[in-house]
């Protein structure tokens, strides 16, 4: 557990912003296990200036997600780790507030990747401009990278017919409530996890799904094998851990695993004790015929985002995806408000609330 | 180990066959590890007699095929394991030696179910007429089962592209001989594995792939990665065991694994010991965008069947791909023959000859 209170930060870290200054949230150093405060260091620089062809970006939200864990440490990924002492990476809503730029105005609403800081400057080829959208943090979550995710691991990786049993963890998290809400657009019956009774009855009465469970109940696996008399065709895996076990004997013939993360794991220090269940995993895959699917994300921009944000936008402003920010404010919680992402404690969509 | 030398029998296992008395050989006992001769009977009945609507079968060539280990024993599989007392399931050609079906004539060769016995009736509907065929047994490997397998996992599930590197193992058994030269033929680049120097040759000088590495040198998961410099693309997982732990960190973006088997582990009493290497693998599958697809090729015997046939006959006409046959003498070398198999000692596909 961390030191950290998610909602009720430590007073003593607090930094306020004050002009011409800009705090940044740098990796303090690489984490063993759970990233505790000691991981990060907010620091004060001068604001930066931009040159011709850049602009000045003021950072309004930065989005938390659970790739972050990845980031800080070494070792492979699909991306090369945060450096010691460089910003934390992050998506963020920016305004332009000087620009070299012949494309940018002062005062252009874009979607960045300034990280944790109040300030960055960029050459505009990261940018995407927001224009005078009606809510620009959703670009952060069911209009941007969390929801693109959910959209093409569920669709074109775990490719659901009317009928079948999706099971979704994270169930009202940023990628778990629109996997859920869009498998019921598609006709699935839907089985969401969450963590508490709280979140679940939200997923139920609110995005729709047809159960939730808790993952803190003693009986979850039994209660997940009840809930799903049919079996599970298929498992949108975010999680690992007790979750993945619970699944595993309840996946049908022919399911389909799109692998998108296992939250349950990013703090592992090593390797869970035996025995080693990896020939048992792959037997599973072979006696099932299942299909196991890795994505990232970013691999599937160029094809794949144009649909999805078509898609996405009419289903957002018709009410039918619906999603829950957890607005956390002030840059300076970032690390704090991490920490209980990592531990389940947000409530939905972490967004940081940096600057109005 | 067994107790048995596959190619030399103990003499007092011998049951030539006599006249008017069929020969079965059925599960005595489930195996715990390897099977050994104590698991196996072999009996002695009449002939059976067919009615009305059957044909009686003499089984000329059985199949033996990694797959009988998992019929040996009970548990969960995709499909019911072998009764105690049964006689022991397996492909057959078979003769047609008296016919009561209108569709079948004294005489016909047919590919069958016979199992491990001299005789059979069958009402037909399991029957494939082989007409007069050149090499009647290619039915059992190359044009049948094996080959199919190897057909629709590659090509289906691997998609292997030009230039890219291929690896099976066991690359001089039935599966994976027609995987590599498939593969060949693809324009792909083929790494076969094999156990031991004769096989190595016989898999590069004969079959045409690029590279074959011994998997009994303590060296070999070096070799492996030097014997692809440019990782590994498609992986046809038919071992298991320390040859996929030598794949796995060489497997590229991307990669794609059809699992197809594991015989490695068909003897395992219990799982390995620990670490637990689920996770890890879970999040290579996610870090590299694995597709990890297990696959029962009797599935796809309605669709897939008519392609592959039509393409691997020509490929076998033309000498393109080419099949070594490990034949076994009599039927009562079978459980011996299946033991060996198990062990990696056959060279080719085996075939027990049971009559002319």
């Amino acid at each position: 557990m961390s030191d950290f209170d998610f909602h009720n930060p430590r007073k003593e870290n607090d930094m306020p912003q004050r002009p011409h200054v800009n705090r940044r949230i740098v990796l303090a150093a690489r984490p063993h296990g759970a990233p505790t405060p000691r991981d990060f260091r907010l620091e004060e620089a001068a604001v930066p200036t931009p040159v011709e062809g850049q602009v000045l970006l003021r950072t309004l939200n930065l989005s938390l997600d659970p790739y972050m864990r990845g980031r800080m440490s070494e070792g492979p990924s699909y991306a090369p780790p945060v450096a010691l002492g460089a910003v934390m990476v992050g998506g963020t809503v920016n305004r332009v507030v000087a620009s070299k730029h012949p494309k940018f105005r002062e005062g252009d609403l874009v979607l960045g990747n300034a990280g944790w800081q109040d300030y960055a400057v960029s050459d505009g080829q990261d940018l995407m401009p927001l224009g005078d959208v009606a809510h620009p943090s959703y670009a952060l979550s069911v209009l941007g990278m969390p929801g693109f995710t959910a959209y093409h691991g569920l669709l074109n990786i775990g490719e659901p017919r009317p009928g079948e049993t999706v099971v979704v963890a994270s169930a009202s998290g940023a990628v778990g409530a629109v996997v859920g809400q869009i498998a019921r657009l598609k006709g699935a019956r839907v089985v969401g996890i969450a963590g508490g009774a709280d979140k679940c009855r939200y997923v139920v009465g609110e995005l729709g799904f047809d159960v939730c469970l808790d993952r803190h109940d003693p009986r979850f696996a039994q209660q997940l094998a009840a809930a799903c008399p049919n079996g599970i065709d298929v498992y949108f895996e975010n999680v690992g851990g007790a979750v993945f076990d619970a699944v595993l004997p309840l996946l049908n013939n022919g399911a389909r695993v799109p692998v998108c993360g296992f939250i349950a794991h990013y703090n592992d220090k090593e390797l869970p004790p035996g025995p080693d269940r990896l020939p048992l995993l792959m037997r599973m895959l072979l006696n099932k015929r299942i299909r196991a699917q890795g994505f990232i994300i970013l691999d599937h921009y160029a094809d794949g985002f144009a649909p999805f944000f078509r898609d996405m936008s009419a289903w957002v402003a018709t009410g039918k995806v619906k999603l829950r920010e957890d607005i956390v404010d002030g840059l300076e919680n970032a690390p704090a408000a991490l920490m209980g992402l990592l531990e389940g404690k947000n409530f939905g969509k972490v967004v940081v609330h940096v600057a109005d």
